[in-house]
């Protein structure tokens, strides 16, 4: 591992305790990467394997270890894995005696880019995805691309979604390098790519941390991914479904004379190169369209649609359930 | 009820869905406080009396059935009870779908003056008080001294015990007051001292939100109120706790030789004609100061007080645990 920054910002900050969240995974793979910590300053606190630790039984059993092992406010917390763990972490450093300081040292390419960045965390209640959750910034994030290259291929995948749609929204020549990218490896992943959607979400978040307007932008491809991922989950990874909710997105933005057929026609092929495509039938489509009216970011009636007015730009519109329906039907009938 | 402004809050924000937390104790008492709100837009949600809600079974529970109602992030959260009520319910609004818009309405004193103002809310983790929270900010306090009308005497003296405190160390002339005050009762509660303990500690709080310096101040009498709460409950409410408490830091402020003999012995007097007063054996004292030892305040070992400097200004030092001893002795023993 390269010197990531890490051992002297907990040097400088002089935290006495440390609490490691991670997963059996991560710790048998690289049993030694906190090795720079005291073992007396650190407790690693092992959760269940993705979404299983987002609920409040783990909540309520992880703040009992911190309470059992007298970790107090002003500990660090640090995230060490994929998305759950960060949002997982991200509640638990937020609310554990009204806040911790905390760290994300994301793993996988999809918290890379997105879940470790921002702020956002969640649980999940009841079985709804994300129902609970704050707004809580970590400190540090540090990124480890080398991590990549332990991870299965369709984790990468999965994060290639959301790298596509930075590449759609933001800029052109990112897309112009993914187009031209034969296949999709853990070595293709460029560092740069990753600093690029870091930055680029970062500062979207300082403009707009709850949410209000401009952090919408980066829901692209987002409305019909989540419906898609709860329509065919656990099959559906989210970043698989987020790439053909942007071919989706990119169909209703041609069919309102936004972008060209062509761009388009690049977007789908490229999308249908990469990844499995659905074939949905008259039900599925209208369970989706369901699901779209009763995203939590379409309070009111009107479906928010995310499009793009040119590759490398977009912004939030209204869409009907016709235009919707229309789209699916040609792009996955 | 006089004109809180609460109903032209609400016409003009136009909230379509407003969720109220209580118990069945009010909506009893008042079944009609809030009648101006339609009832096609609002949901009463019946909590458990007292600390009985702040868990996170309740709060699971509570998630699922706003889950269920199809309540959206953009709902208006009312926390309309005593102490508990806000903290639970802020704990909720600050939570759930990442945070909605909470007005609180405290119908207790102690909640008007201090719980429902400020932002800090609550839940209790495997019986340790408060073990999680946020800070979160109401939208707005609406404060109805009539309901202190129907408020058990008990539950007066709970909230006179904050009164005292702020008087204490923010303002000699309310010390004046309450020191000539003959007995403690609803009728005796005057808007002015309300008010003057809410916008004290909203100005303190728009300081220090985080609770990070000059908001230890308003933990006056709670090092010791806190250890007494502990080791008594529920025989001792809060209130007569803090209210034990500020003798105790009145005496080490004495005993610091930063107020005179006749000060503090106007407080102990003051506090001996109003509570019922303690007789500790050493056994009590051991248990006290392991307690304080363990408060969340006192991070790094040494034990971090509030003292008086005089009446009316109050500032944090250390207090080692021979001077606290003494204290405890000398006013309990």
């Amino acid at each position: 591992m390269m010197d990531n920054g890490l051992a002297a910002y907990i040097e400088v900050k002089g935290f006495q305790k440390i609490v490691i969240f991670t997963d059996e995974n991560l710790l048998s793979l690289y049993p030694h990467f906190f090795d720079f910590i005291d073992n007396s300053k650190k407790e690693f606190i092992v959760l269940p394997r993705g979404e299983a630790a987002k609920t409040l039984a783990v909540y309520e059993n992880v703040c009992m270890q911190l309470l059992e092992k007298n970790i107090g406010r002003k500990a660090l917390i640090i995230n060490w894995g994929g998305g759950s763990i960060s949002d997982f972490g991200g509640f638990v450093a937020s609310t554990y005696k009204r806040g911790c300081t905390m760290v994300n040292v994301p793993t996988t390419l999809l918290a890379m880019i997105d879940a470790a960045i921002g702020g956002k965390n969640a649980l999940n209640v009841g079985g709804v995805k994300n129902a609970a959750g704050t707004f809580y910034l970590p400190d540090m994030v540090v990124t480890e691309p080398s991590f990549l290259k332990t991870l299965p291929q369709n984790e990468i995948l999965n994060g290639f979604g959301e790298l596509l749609k930075y590449a759609l929204i933001s800029n052109g020549e990112l897309w112009e390098e993914l187009k031209n990218s034969e296949s999709v490896s853990a070595k293709g992943i460029r560092k740069e790519w990753i600093d690029f959607c870091q930055n680029y979400k970062e500062s979207i978040v300082k403009r707009d941390f709850y949410d209000n307007g401009e952090r919408h932008l980066l829901n692209f491809g987002h409305t019909v991914g989540h419906a898609l991922e709860s329509l065919f989950a656990p099959a559906l990874s989210h970043g698989h479904a987020v790439a053909l909710g942007c071919v989706i997105a990119a169909y209703i933005s041609y069919n309102k004379n936004f972008i060209s057929k062509k761009v388009f026609q690049e977007i789908h092929d490229f999308v249908r190169k990469h990844y499995s495509f659905l074939s949905l039938n008259d039900e599925q489509i209208d369970a989706i369209l369901r699901l779209c009216r009763n995203d939590k970011k379409n309070d009111g009636g009107s479906l928010k649609f995310i499009l793009l007015s040119k590759i490398g730009e977009a912004f939030e519109t209204d869409v009907s359930e016709v235009e919707l329906r229309a789209a699916l039907g040609n792009v996955f009938g």
